[in-house]
């Protein structure tokens, strides 16, 4: 069967534009892939009733209500009673959520303030959800054949609260989706498309979506027979080929290096529009030590000589954005600092444009023992995202060349 | 006058968790700022019955209702359908719309796709309101004495569209709301509070607030009276000394980035545990080639040696995670970048302890002319967070370094 869900997001901070309500998609693709489908999702304010408001019309909408938020200890967090009048019953003291409490405060050293018992009192009838990374404890309140399940609003909580309630629907549900995603790089968004619906028919029960941002293209894939879903992905992932770098839940700074990691290999870079990015990115994953030496980055143009070894009279002749440029400095990075493969980067960030070339322009360039990849792209968008997208395509560059190297050593 | 507002953002990517509902926030701010208060803001799918009971709830609580996206030329943008159901009126083409898409193809010079036109649909009795940045109008109507506004969905877009619907918001409740904040750095929340409660008295009608995140802290008062807020948040900095490194829009990289144009100075990096972001913040700005000369990201132990000349037996004495090392990096920076400034990074960003020190280790320093500032300080959260908050530590204590050179040369 399918579920409907209504989720309420509590908190002026919401409303006020202080806080974005990032829990509302996670919720919402969290709760997609239990077979659950969210029709409403709504943000209110610390205010008893428009809360109850809220959640009536909740329950006028889905077969169960997720409220997020308002479960704190302090007089502003009045989910608690929000939930118990809509239910229509009252709110009544919970002697183990005192115990847990208690015990909580006492394992910290810490003075618990009266106002935390608060914490304590649930409306009759409902369950107490553990929560083992905060004090308040979520709520699970029948409401006629409907429920109403009440979560911590901070998403680190929100998360690791809702696991049992996720288990219970799909328990409910008995309709888990299945999603499978190929990501690509350095094509764009029209033509990964008609590239893939050229090659798939995509059959009924099956949604496909694509998903793109920061100069990487997702193909999604979602349906309740994880077979037919994951032979469509293969399909895509055959038609795409080699601009594909991964597969699901995989990350590109994560795939390079994995693939470093694998074969015992370090990286090191020389870059310049992307002031640090691209460093920053290959020091993301943990563990990255082992794979990533370092950067140059080389943003004065006198220091693509000194630090990077950019030959002068090439920088004289072409500028500092060109694709030499960009190759002597992967060239460089690998020498100076030591490491199986150099990336170099250098481009137009913008805002206005830079020896004659167009904001956008960027040159890319991967520099390794079997050879050198070099790569030039013309970028839309705003500062930020040029920078953004040179990082990816930079990122993108190396795990192909990585990959080209994998298939003919 | 108070006015009241309901916003409801259209769009199945919402509630399927495929896009955060960013509009929402931002709408929340800039109509707090015109005197109008959201009371509801709600994400529904691109289902007809549904966006007519979301934008009736909306005319239920509130004086007007903004909807955002749905406007687009594809056969699931029906905002213009709903919004005409609930008003009870029939669409009708606005020819000067038609002529306006017209233009704006052949100036592209691109063939207009006949689906394009819906978009010069109108409910009878609305008002288009331009789009400057897109082919999507806006719509004004008026629903008996409520307002109904319809927005485009591209953050982008609606920013470019809704100036003229503030205008009139503002006009109506005569009441700006004036917002003065104090940023300031290494103090947590808790202290500045306590500190900031012990100075000032809050008037009625004032709202006081603390926005932290990074490692730094916003203190914002808003109210009607300009006067008023910009006298308490004067209070505030004089109490909060030299941790405020900023007012009201200020950014922490824009103001290191002003103060070193503004004495022709430069400044370069050598970091860590940041791989690259305390690089890439310091050349985020527009004309930060001015300014920034580089980093060098010496990541692996051995390059804080041979690439920033970190002294070898400070190394092996004190190790890679060291004031000292913070202080030889800041100097090495400098001098080998040929900076006025120089500033150094290193520590622990985990997930697991180095040399035996515990993550969140955090060692900074500055070098300048007029000699050197170092900082260690213990950060909580996880790596994303303490390399944040790394960056955001070394940036202030970079403002902190050359504003107390401008009071003492």
């Amino acid at each position: 069967m399918t579920l409907s869900a209504a989720v309420v997001a509590v908190g002026n901070e919401l409303l006020l534009g202080d806080t974005v309500n990032t829990n509302a998609a996670w919720l919402g693709g969290a709760l997609a892939a239990v077979g659950v489908e969210v029709v409403s999702s709504v943000m209110v304010a610390d205010d008893l009733p428009r809360m109850v408001v809220a959640l009536q019309r909740g329950l006028d909408d889905a077969d169960i209500v997720l409220v997020t938020g308002g479960l704190g200890p302090t007089s502003d967090d009045i989910t608690r009673e929000a939930v118990a009048a809509v239910a229509g019953v009252e709110l009544v003291r919970d002697e183990r959520i005192v115990q847990q409490l208690t015990e909580r405060f006492a394992a910290y050293n810490y003075p618990m303030p009266p106002d935390v018992l608060q914490q304590a009192d649930v409306p009759v009838g409902a369950t107490a959800l553990d929560n083992p990374v905060g004090s308040a404890p979520g709520l699970r309140l029948p409401v006629g054949e409907q429920v109403v399940y009440a979560l911590p609003g901070p998403p680190h909580e929100l998360q690791a609260v809702i696991g049992v309630v996720l288990d219970e629907l799909r328990a409910r549900t008995g309709r888990v989706l299945h999603t499978r995603s190929v990501h690509v790089s350095g094509i764009g968004e029209p033509t990964v498309a008609e590239r893939v619906e050229q090659a798939v028919q995509v059959p009924p029960g099956v949604a496909l979506a694509y998903l793109a941002g920061g100069g990487v293209v997702r193909v999604r894939f979602t349906g309740t027979d994880d077979d037919v879903v994951r032979r469509l992905a293969d399909q895509v992932a055959d038609v795409l080929g080699d601009a594909v770098w991964g597969r699901d839940g995989a990350q590109l700074d994560q795939v390079v290096h994995r693939e470093l990691a694998a074969r015992g290999a370090t990286v090191a870079v020389a870059e310049s529009l992307t002031g640090g990015l691209l460093g920053a990115a290959l020091s993301r994953m943990p563990g990255s030590s082992a794979t990533f030496r370092g950067s140059l980055v080389v943003y004065a143009t006198d220091l693509k000589e000194t630090l990077a070894g950019v030959p002068g009279p090439l920088l004289d002749a072409l500028g500092a954005v060109s694709a030499e440029t960009a190759g002597a400095l992967a060239a460089g990075a690998r020498e100076r600092l030591g490491a199986t493969y150099g990336v170099g980067v250098t481009g137009v960030a913008g805002p206005s444009e830079q020896e004659g070339k167009p904001v956008g322009t960027v040159h890319l360039a991967v520099s390794g023992p079997g050879g050198a990849d070099i790569r030039s792209v013309r970028v839309p968008g705003d500062r930020d995202r040029v920078r953004l997208i040179a990082v990816n395509s930079a990122l993108a560059l190396l795990w192909k060349h990585l990959a080209a190297e994998r298939v003919a050593p």
